[in-house]
């Protein structure tokens, strides 16, 4: 079967999104030899980009990870970007805010957060909480996430200006699937800690949230900042795609290493 | 030859450091390609423990690193801690304060860039630099250094009182080797941006920096946070030694996964 391009996995500004029709079996045309060889291949080419991307110290990757719990946040970190130097990579797990976050507007807590240029940030869970969780608990109306929406477009265009590259993934998984891996949390004991009562309501609201993604991910694919749909449901397509966009944005920068400041040849080295 | 024990490296409260009685050049007993497997296989002890660091969410690892330009403190992060999940570890270089962080005592931006509970941090350079630079160029003087000698100890000492491990690492290098990384730098196209004249100046005072350290070394390892004199004119000894040390201290705090805060056997996961 032919492989399919990562492109095909983003939204277009405009499109109606229907998440029925973004299959989380999907195998993007690779058997799983070859797609573990190209992520492990993906690893080494990310990690000479990243170190490109320190010397130039004129942008910033941010990568914003979403999706229901069990989707694999974690374990994308764990699998695509071990390997990246720590120094430079940061990754921020956004929690429910504290009294402090909550004094401030949404996007105070998240800006703090950003990568630094030369620096690859991960955001697991982000300010799209603020259009997901809070809209299906009835906290913010469907005005207010629209309104949303537009403050966080206009957010993410100024960091593109501004260098900050925003690469938005959804690792979009079946219910099926979600269940098997709740399930394995409660047989594997030195898993078992991670399990929590709230895993089973956000469950219990499944059509609830992926209508909320289906809207998010509609309004806020943008040409600067967009979102893909990564297939999650087999963990080796979701390494591959993941490690497929970083290195394919990374490489899109075009960049150079500096030019040393000073005449280098006439420097002596003292003993 | 024998395996010389890592502990040897250790600076006992009330030592004499002379650091002309440390070979840089120290091999351990190791032969290279022992030494390479051994690190390999202490990464991945390493990544098992840092698992079981968050899931305990008990204690932190904070791993401070300073020495000479070039003795590879960039290298050690790269080679030995590349591998650890990102999620969990951040490593904060520590450069020229800033005019507001020279607003306020010198700890204040060190304790704010401290690891969390389940998190293994690292100091690029640390508030050593604060008896260290500082001193060396003038600007603090011995009896300032000394009293910060106890005000470090007794910082530390409330750190470790709190469940914040204290590792220290002074990677010590030659000045041959010195002038020989500098040279490489100059001699290498992709590196020579990394150059600059300020590494020049800092090794026309290598003598007093190396008395500054010296005095350092002696004054703040303490039983509760110490210091070790890492031999590392050879980078396959430096990530054997700094590998085996986080091992070790890691080991060392005995954590096992919590038990999970309800019945699993009672719960059954919906369809």
């Amino acid at each position: 079967m032919a492989k399919k391009s990562v492109d095909a996995l983003r939204i277009r500004p405009g499109d109606t999104v229907r998440l029925s029709k973004y299959d989380p079996n999907d195998d993007m045309g690779w058997d799983r030899d070859a797609a573990d060889l190209r992520t492990r291949q993906n690893r080494v080419r990310m990690a000479e980009l990243h170190d490109l991307l320190f010397a130039a110290n004129s942008h910033a990757l941010l990568v914003v990870l979403q999706g229901m719990d069990t989707c694999g946040k974690d374990g994308t970190v764990r699998h695509v970007l071990t390997g990246l130097n720590p120094q430079g990579c940061r990754v921020r797990p956004f929690k429910q805010p504290t009294s402090t976050e909550l004094d401030h507007d949404y996007l105070w807590r998240i800006h703090q957060a950003l990568p630094a240029r030369g620096e690859i940030g991960v955001f697991n869970r982000s300010h799209y909480e603020d259009v997901l969780v809070t809209r299906v608990l009835g906290l913010v109306s469907d005005k207010v996430a629209e309104e949303r929406f537009e403050q966080i477009n206009a957010w993410e265009r100024y960091l593109t200006e501004n260098n900050v590259v925003v690469l938005k993934l959804f690792l979009h998984i079946s219910k099926d699937e979600q269940r098997e891996r709740l399930q394995a949390r409660l047989d594997d004991p030195s898993k078992n800690w991670k399990f929590s009562e709230s895993d089973l309501e956000a469950r219990a609201k499944w059509n609830d949230y992926q209508a909320a993604y289906a809207d998010l991910l509609a309004a806020c694919s943008t040409k600067q900042a967009p979102w893909y749909v990564v297939p999650a449901n087999r963990k080796w397509v979701r390494n591959l795609v993941v490690s497929e966009l970083i290195v394919d944005v990374l490489r899109s920068l075009k960049l150079k290493y500096p030019k040393p400041k000073l005449d280098v040849s006439k420097i002596v080295i003292p003993k």
